[in-house]
Order: structure tokens, then sequence, then C-alpha cells
């Protein structure tokens, strides 16, 4: 990432939502999130349009063709992100993609967003958890451009004490600015780490503050080195471009690099049962709105087993989708006006294990601990009612909208495949789940609704509150 | 450690009470535990009788004279724990430990144990978060012998797969035994992750199930040929011997061992800011004595600087030590009737961050909220009254008294030595201790008493109960 543009995408999900009035945008934000931008079966885009192919030094590549405007959306995945991170390290990850924007043998520092600026393109990047990525989107005839400069800096990066001295401060304001300055993402930061005993999940992907400030030039170094190598890229070109042009292209670019011959197996510490409950409060007189958030364990999409995953989708729109018919925001917010905001997330696009996650903002006058019974009690009276036939069907309908409204951004699209192929999908996987979306029945979902929030489940519980209203 | 015998000391500190008959024990343990038996100035031993030295290749020496019986107890301690294993593989320090009597070049399977016992002797072994240490008790003149097999095994340890397959079904069932059939343990195991954010120590010694089921060889050994070195190892003899005696022997058996150059720095991830409260709630039918516990981060011991930590000895027996003349047992339990147990306990020993605990064991009848609210008080009048000199003087005087006592038993006094020079301590540290303690004013003690409670500090509170009795 630039020194002044964006950022880590995914921090804000799934527990961040920052301040209440940016909730309602936020709903449509996790839920553009949660959208795998893909084929629905018979619609605008067929499978035949994405190709694949492998180069010999292990590097994968995903061409999603799309010949309606003159542009190619060029990327590179690392299958490497902050939960990847040395202990004692957390940012490392972050931090070298910020790094990757410096000099390499043959670019000066800063020449490469400039040298794409000058041919009419723009380009950035993002880190998660399971993935860092560049990206950059130009005219169709750039792209070979792009891959060199995306190649040379894949192996030969030049990083400098002097680089290394001035973008760690620049990311230690990114994390004052994103995380310190803001109650919601401090809390959020605060109930992942509670949530994960075991995981790395449970690090901040920018980095807690104190780890940050001790990163130097051999931790950027030697996270470059053990991981960012053709055989753990992914190469995905999106727009106006053939399968043709553009393996001709990356043999060229991307094939002379060798591949990393001790590219560690990707294995992450995993979460033991979670035998407790367990309660985060966080107060901080910045708090404009106080609410709660409940979070369950849930499993992620596997390849070849999405089905479970389906179903989680579906029950986080039932119970807390956009919009007020969903089961949360209709009764706590329409009948019974207990609720400014109430609803559901699910993220099922992890490489390792995921969450399932209520919120619920009361009105004032109601008491964050009413705020969790109410929650418990939508969520009793739903298992005993079981779902309505007729929501189920309106939101599949407007799921299977979404996800060709969203086949329209090549960009979006390019971003779905990239995720899923990092988080352990395949093109198969992702051209294979709007059919297990849609033939998910009400007895898959009631029964992933059993299991999630049965008996023997254990809860992780936020209360951010204003310190006046921190209670019991 | 053998299969048969004991285990991971410092698994049952700080937070494990195991059921309410052996919370009393439990004080006598963890008082003992908390004491460095060492010189109080003009007492018994003289500051004298302790001696250091290193060897060329890095390791330290520490000899304790006393001739009063002709024995020895010969120790040597790694400055690895539990707190040092790689992400993934908890439970491997300990894992060694197990391994570590099974073969080497020289001894066949079990030898080692077998050749101790046929000369009379006793041995046996822990781990802990920043130690893993191995130790006989033999007449004075096996000390060659002693030293001998130790630095055998030190480099020319033998694992084989069988022993890798025995061994881990061995700690499984240890683990099956200590954690997994004791609610009090799986309760302090789920506190301690749930309050290290980002520090090891947050990782249980013996290992998480899943991740001790997955522990092979390579993973052992290369655990063993990172760490095991006499450059990351001290050398403690107690006993009736002199230190010319030891450095001699030393240099026969340990000298010639290389030290390993590519040793890592001992740096731990650590703690970020505590800005939520946390709680954990434990529900378990076997759970015989519901009761709750708070923490606090408490800075530890840290060399030529241990009067914070001589002010939270005092504070947490002032507090809750033995005894029910401590403010928390005098109150709850002879006063009010409301406790039938309430302590205070704090680990000054500790490489890095430590955690001050309150624990409080409510009458039946009173609910583990109520039991809450009286610690959160007895603490409130605490602050306001301040400390009674005569108390304080009083416990000075039995804190001087045990570590007298301490003395007496050189395995225990070897033990502290290895301890405090494990976690960072230095010998002139363990020998100042006394009169750090004994310098220690109320002044002070409210000091670091109003720091660990005042209004900005986060707790961690934990509720163990049974099912019928988690509320709120």
């Amino acid at each position: 990432m630039r020194a002044n543009t964006g950022g880590i995408f995914t921090t804000v999900l799934p527990f961040a939502p920052e301040g209440f009035m940016r909730l309602c945008r936020l709903v449509a934000i996790l839920c553009a999130a949660l959208l795998p931008g893909v084929v629905w079966p018979g619609a605008l885009w067929g499978a035949g349009k994405v190709t694949e192919f492998t180069l010999e030094n292990g590097m994968q590549a995903v061409v999603i063709e799309d010949h309606r405007s003159p542009a190619v959306v060029h990327m590179v995945w690392y299958r490497t992100g902050a939960a990847d991170e040395p202990p004692g390290l957390s940012g490392i990850a972050h931090f070298l993609e910020h790094l990757m924007f410096k000099s390499t043998d043959d670019l000066e520092n800063g020449a490469f967003s400039r040298i794409v600026e000058a041919n009419g393109g723009s380009d950035n990047a993002f880190t998660s958890w399971d993935y860092t990525a560049y990206f950059q989107r130009v005219a169709a005839d750039r792209l070979g451009l792009m891959m060199e400069m995306e190649a040379d800096r894949m192996r030969d990066l030049v990083i400098t004490e002097a680089d290394v001295m001035t973008e760690r401060s620049v990311v230690l304001e990114e994390r004052a600015q994103r995380t310190d300055s803001s109650p919601e993402a401090l809390f959020n930061e605060q109930l992942r780490a509670a949530f994960y005993l075991n995981h790395p999940y449970g690090i901040p992907i920018i980095g807690w503050q104190h780890e940050i400030a001790g990163l130097d030039r051999a931790d950027a170094l030697a996270f470059y080195d053990r991981f960012y190598a053709p055989n753990n890229a992914i190469l995905i070109v999106a727009g106006d471009v053939t399968p043709g042009d553009v393996r001709r292209l990356a043999q060229v670019h991307y094939g002379p690099i060798a591949a990393n011959p001790n590219l560690p197996e990707r294995a992450r510490p995993s979460e033991p049962p979670h035998i407790a409950d367990r309660v985060v409060r966080y107060a901080d007189p910045r708090v404009a709105t106080p609410y709660v958030t409940r979070s369950y364990q849930a499993a992620e999409r596997n390849t070849g087993a999405q089905e479970h995953a389906a179903a989680l989708v579906l029950l986080a729109r039932i119970l807390g989708g956009s919009g007020t018919t969903a089961v949360l925001g209709r009764t706590l917010q329409i009948e019974e006006e207990r609720s400014l905001f109430a609803g559901a997330y699910y993220q099922p696009l992890s490489l390792d294990t995921s969450e399932f996650t209520l919120i619920n903002v009361p009105v004032p006058g109601l008491s964050l601990d009413e705020a969790v019974a109410d929650l418990d009690r939508v969520l009793a009276d739903f298992l005993d009612a079981g779902i309505d036939p007729e929501q189920l069907e309106r939101i599949k309908f407007q799921y299977a909208a979404q996800l060709i409204y969203a086949q329209d951004n090549v960009q979006s699209l390019a971003r779905e495949y990239g995720t899923a192929l990092t988080t352990g999908l395949t093109v198969q996987d992702v051209q294979e789940w709007p059919g297990i979306i849609a033939a998910t029945t009400p007895g898959d979902i009631m029964a992933v609704a059993r299991q999630l929030f049965g008996g023997e489940r254990r809860t992780v519980t936020g209360y951010l509150a204003r310190p006046a209203t921190t209670g019991g």
C-alpha cells in the first residue's frame, strides 16, 4: 500500500463497525465483502470465461476475459498474510507491502507507482491474514509493462535502512489513525485477541503498536525472501485480454523467476476447543454509540466442502442481512424499537477457522446487558420458529442478483478469485458456489443454526461502552 | 520427566487451585514457590557460600556449598521453556524433556535413571515457560558420573520414531489426567489463554491437546539442536562439594562440548497494553466448589530493579497470604463469613511480564457475582485504610524466617537459583532480594497497590462454576 492511500482491507472485518453513523454503510460493505463475485449458472458470465494455467516455476494464473472496455486489472497475490508472520513480528506482512513500493535493482524509490500513473493507470495493494496482493488497473496494451515491474519487485526488491525508518513511521501513523484513534477499531482488536486462543487470527494485521515499532530491515528482508516467490504467488488478469496473451506475457516476465525451494508449508497454530464463555468490555469516552457483539467459532469454506459455509452465509442474511426484513432487524428495530441496528456477519473466505458475529446497538435508555439478552431471546425464538420459506427465497434471489451485479466489475471479480485461491479454494469451488447456495434448504440452515448456537457452543461477547455505562 | 513421575511444576501456578480441598494446601505450596530460598543478611548462610564461574563454551555454573550431609544435588537448567516453542508446536519443550530420558549414543533407552538409581540416587526434571531443568540427588562422590551422563545427553541424545510414538501417548495421557480430568486445570488454561493477548505465556506448558498429538521426531530434534547446548545451560551443584571440585569436574565433562553458534536471541512476543476488561466463564458439572478469580498484569523481578516486585510480593501477603490474618481472609472468611477461602498470588520470578491474582471462594448461598463484588469492596477498603504497620512487620518477620528455613534444603535452594538465573536475574539479584524485601516500606507497597488496582488498570475475571450456577 502506498503511504498515502487505502489500507488493510480486512481489518474492518468482522468485528469492527466504526461508529454508528458508519454502521448502516457498514452493512452494505460487509455484505459486499461476503459476496464471491462469481457466476450464477446460466447468468451473464459463463464459467468458460475463466481459465487457468500454471507456469513451470509453480506460479498459478487465472484469466478472466471481459472485452467490454480496453482495460485490464493485473494482480499478483501471495499466499502469505499476517497469520504467517513469525511470532513477535506482527505487522511485518503489511510493512513489507509498504516497502514493495520502494526501489528495486531496476527502479528507483517510488518509481513503480509513478510509472503506472504515467501510463494512465492506478495501483494499490492490500494485506489480510491470509494473503497480500498487489494490483494495477491500466490500458490493456500496458499489461506487459505491469508484469515486468511486478516480476522485478518479486525478487529484486531493494530495502534500505532509510526506507525502513520512513515507512515504519508511516505505518505507525497509519495505526494511530485507523486503530488507536478509533474506539471501535480498538474494541475490535481486543475482541479478536480474546476470541482466538491460539490461532494468529487474533493478532492485528497492522500489528501491535509495540511490535511495529521494533520491525527492522532484517525482518522485512527475511519475510520477503521466504515468501515472495512464484511458487507462492497467483497471477490474476481480468479484462480485455485473451488467455493466450496472458500466458505468453507471463512466460516472458514471470517464467524466468526461480521457485523458492524452501517455501515453508502453510500451517498455522490452530484453535483448541472453545470451552469457556468469554466477555470483553472496552470502555472509551470517545464512543458515540455503545453496542454489543456476540461471536461464535464457525467453519469456513473448504475446497470441495462448501455446503456448511453456504448455509452459514444464508443464516447470516436471514438473521441479520441488510434491510429490516431480516429476523434481528425486523424484530428489534421495527417491531420492538429496542435497537438502532441489529445484524449478523459471517466471513466464509478464510484459510483456517472463521467466526459468526451478531451485533446489537440498543436504543438510548436500554443497557448493554439488555441488548445481549435481546439477541439471545430473538435467537431462541428463531430456533423455535424456524425459517420463513418466502424470506429464504427472497434472500436467495437477492443474493443471485448481487452475484450477477458483482460480475460487472472485473476488479471485484478478480479480487474474489484471488481471495478464494489464497484461502484454500479452487476456481472450481468458486464456480460451484452459486449452485451450492441455490441448493441449500431451510433444513440445512436450521441444522447449522442449531449447531452454531447450540447449548454446548461457547461465545465471546463484546461490550463497547462509554466509561459511564460500563456496568456489571 | 520420566514417564511415571511428577511433571510440569509451574502449570499449577498461578491460576490453578485444583478443588477446594486442595486450596488450603495450595496456599502453602504457592507461598513456598514464591520464596527465593536465599540469604537473609546475617543469617545462617553467608553469600560467600555461593560461588559462580563460566566455562569457555559459555556454560554458566553456580556452586552452593553445604557440608552437613555427604550428598549433592546436580542440576542442569536450560534457558528454554514452553514460551520459546515455535508456533503450533505447543508442548514440544515438555515433550523433549520426556525424550531426554530415552537413549543416547552411549546409553540405552531408560538407562539414565536406572544408573542414577543403582548409584543410590534419584532424578527428575521439570519444564516451565521459562526453563527446562534436569536434576539428580546422589552421594557426593558420584557427581562426576552424573555430569558425564548429563553432558552425554546434552548433545548426543538419540530419538527414535518408536520413542516418539510411545512418549507422545504418555504425554497425552499426562494431559488427560492433569488437565482434561480437572475442571480447575481447564479453567486455569482458559484463563491464561484469555489473559495473555500476545505473549506465549498464554499457551499451556504441556501443550494444547491437538498440538501435542501432532508433535513428531523432527520437531523434537529441531528443538533439541537449537536449544540444548552449553551456552544455553546453567549448571547448579549444591551440597557437599567445593567450588574447585565442581569446576574441575565441569571442565572434564561439560568443557569439551562446543557452544551452539546459532543459539537464537531470547525474545518472545510481548504483551500490548491491556485496554479491555475480560471475563472468562467456565462451567463444568465436575466442579466441587465454585470460585472466582481476578487477575492483573504485573511486573516481574528484573535484574537490578527488584523493588517493585518486592512490594508486590509483600502486597500479596498483606492481602491474601496464608492464614487468616491477611486482609482478604480476615475480612471475608473470619469477620464476615462470606468466603470459604480468599487469597492473593503473585509470581515474581518470570522472564517476561507476570500477573497478580486474587481468588475468592464464596460460602454456599452466595453467588459468584457477589464474590467478585466482595473482592472489589475489600480492595477498595484496603486502598482507603492503608497498611497496618504491625501486620507488615509480622509478614516481613515470617518471610525472613521462611527464607532461612528454605535454605536448610539444598535442593530448594538450588532450584531458587536456577529459577532466578533462567528468568533473567543474577546471583547478586538473588542475594540482594532479602535486603530489598526488608527495606520495602508501607508507602512503597501502597504505591504499587494503587498502580495495580488503579482505575486505568484492566482486569481478567474468571468464574469457575457448575453449569446450574453459570449466570449473568
